[in-house]
């Protein structure tokens, strides 16, 4: 048998609007495809760069029907085979385990890894080396997830309790996984940190494609036999018409209740730290951390997007503009100004998780256009 | 001789941009032809309407010359000879001089009226009382000021020191004025205000024509020959053949240098008090205090203009807009937010002071495009 790494075959689910990030994330403009870095990348795009070079083979991205003309453009490499589209949201479990059923055919002794598409990782090199320990471990017959080392007590993730060294001599960083724990207030996050044995679930997996979809089986026969019949009319004409015909009927639920907890009942999971910056850019709190104002001007604003048309005086936060508007910030801090042609927001990085209960109550006020 | 009520002649200096008001002032939409108050009115046609039934003929209106169409647009029943267009601006002493000019021109024993265009003025009709009175006082040979009764110790306005009453029957609440004083800092403010004897100054005038020509007669007597010259012309076709001449040598000066200071220095200038609710709208915050939230509603956030598309969540504050955009103010106090088609201002109450800097600044760094 070949070395696992020579059998690793990275995906990226791309789902989610990013409704924190209202009004620069939209229905048709998700979190994903945007540069929330300056980087000139979009997330999806900088995804994709970081696996690529681990990759034993194409890469695949699952998303969503109406984002198949964003991602092409985007990833013009990506063949339509590996461009796995979902007629409708059904969550983790239908969408990574499509993945893993098209992947298995193709390799059934594969090591599947599963990496969100808007996720802000670096540096590129460190977040390599810990997924290639991760293969190492995964191919020990264990579904291996990566615990990012906390920065701080955060109430906005899940986290993963670590147990013993599994002492394998190719991971050797890897750990048992004692429990997967929701995301939890600030004072448990604080002890968690100050333990020392916790660290955040990023929600990346690298397992056996051949263990994903034991499991799948296991707990959701209905749904794995519904993304086989997909897998058995991929390569033909039938593509479409079997999609359209088997997506709407399979169960909505998540990978982690599906895959991740049974097995880590069963003592199958296992965890390796990574001790790399990582951002989820849950809101415009997260992209005000991730963009720094420069040191060598007065400015205390950031400024994201094609806009430099900002005038700031005595003010400090971060303004995100694609338009063509001379903006003027006047006395005003932590602002968080977010300037489209049809939509404003002017909130504070403070009140930034406030952002999705205005995205909530547009939809009840029928303000869809703007959504 | 008739009531001097019937020989009353009212006219609008309509000068200023209200550089505090950007980015709703422009040089091309200055203050007074803005609506500030959410009446559907502008500053300039509530100020014409609150004087056209006190005046004994057709009102005039001195304004710059790139406002003619937006004036004629705002009061269509102003004829071309009402109209007075100053070719460049040449401060108040010109502007008024010259509208003295042309009144006495029609009725030598005129009683002249000076009422700047952007003022807020409730109720019209206690406003008219007293400018009523402030005609009969006027009519006994005096310049008469209608001096405001303070609601706060202002710092931006000057003040008037009234002294006795004039024991006038037909202007039973007139007083001598003993002296103009400039802006006061704050703590004076507050001696002023406890005192009972200070009024503000309004900038309003009531006075013989003649009592006024004389005046600047004596102090600018080359601005008065030119303002001659043009009056000259003014009924015949070479009118603006002698104002593009003439004009461009008057002298910069204010009327207050020119006429109601050495008048008052002579004992020749009286104060009405008004005691209706006046604001001269100079900043965003008195914008706020003008346009309270409807206690009706649960919203601490005032909305002006014609965009109502406004999603506001434990903020406060005021939001002015006529674009289409949906505006989402997320948690941010006091707020200020000016939304316009090509520049965004985004401030506080308490800064509103501060708009007139950031305007300098744009000025400075060649932003005219937007001024």
């Amino acid at each position: 048998m070949t070395s696992p790494l020579q059998r690793f075959h990275p995906f990226i689910p791309a789902g989610g609007v990013g409704s924190r990030l209202w009004p620069l994330s939209r229905a048709d403009a998700p979190k994903f495809l945007l540069d929330l870095t300056g980087s000139g990348s979009s997330l999806l795009r900088a995804t994709y760069d970081r696996l690529e070079g681990l990759s034993a083979g194409p890469l695949m991205v699952v998303t969503g029907r109406s984002h198949a003309g964003a991602v092409q453009e985007q990833l013009p490499e990506l063949s339509a085979t590996d461009l796995v589209l979902e007629p409708s949201p059904k969550d983790s479990a239908a969408a990574i385990g499509l993945a893993c059923t098209l992947i298995e055919r193709r390799d059934p002794t594969a090591i599947i890894g599963s990496f969100a598409a808007d996720h802000v990782v670096e540096p590129a090199q460190a977040f390599q080396d810990v997924v290639r320990e991760a293969i190492q471990a995964a191919d020990t017959g264990r579904i291996v997830t990566i615990g990012i080392t906390p920065s701080s007590p955060a109430t906005g993730f899940g986290y993963i309790k670590a147990g013993r060294s599994l002492g394998l001599e190719q991971a050797p960083h890897a750990l048992t996984v004692e429990q997967f724990v929701e995301k939890p207030d600030e004072e448990t996050a604080r002890q968690y940190v100050a333990s020392g044995r916790y660290t955040w679930n990023a929600g990346m997996f690298v397992a056996p494609v051949g263990l994903m979809l034991d499991y799948l089986r296991r707990s959701e026969p209905e749904l794995a036999k519904g993304l086989d019949r997909i897998a058995d009319a991929w390569e033909t004409t039938e593509r479409d018409a079997v999609v359209d015909e088997v997506w709407p009927t399979l169960t909505k639920t998540a990978i982690d209740y599906a895959v991740a907890e049974p097995a880590a009942a069963a003592g199958d999971v296992a965890m390796v730290p990574g001790d790399f910056t990582w951002e989820d850019v849950g809101d415009f709190a997260a992209i005000n951390r991730l963009n720094k104002v420069d040191p060598q001007t007065d400015s205390q604003v950031s400024i994201l997007g094609s806009n430099k048309r900002v005038l700031a005086d005595e003010s400090s936060g971060i303004v995100v503009s694609d338009t063509a508007r001379l903006i003027a910030l006047i006395g005003v801090d932590d602002i968080v100004v977010v300037d489209t042609p049809d939509a404003l927001l002017v909130t504070t990085a403070e009140h930034a998780q406030r952002v999705k209960n205005a995205v909530d109550s547009l939809k009840r006020n029928g303000d869809t256009d703007v959504l």
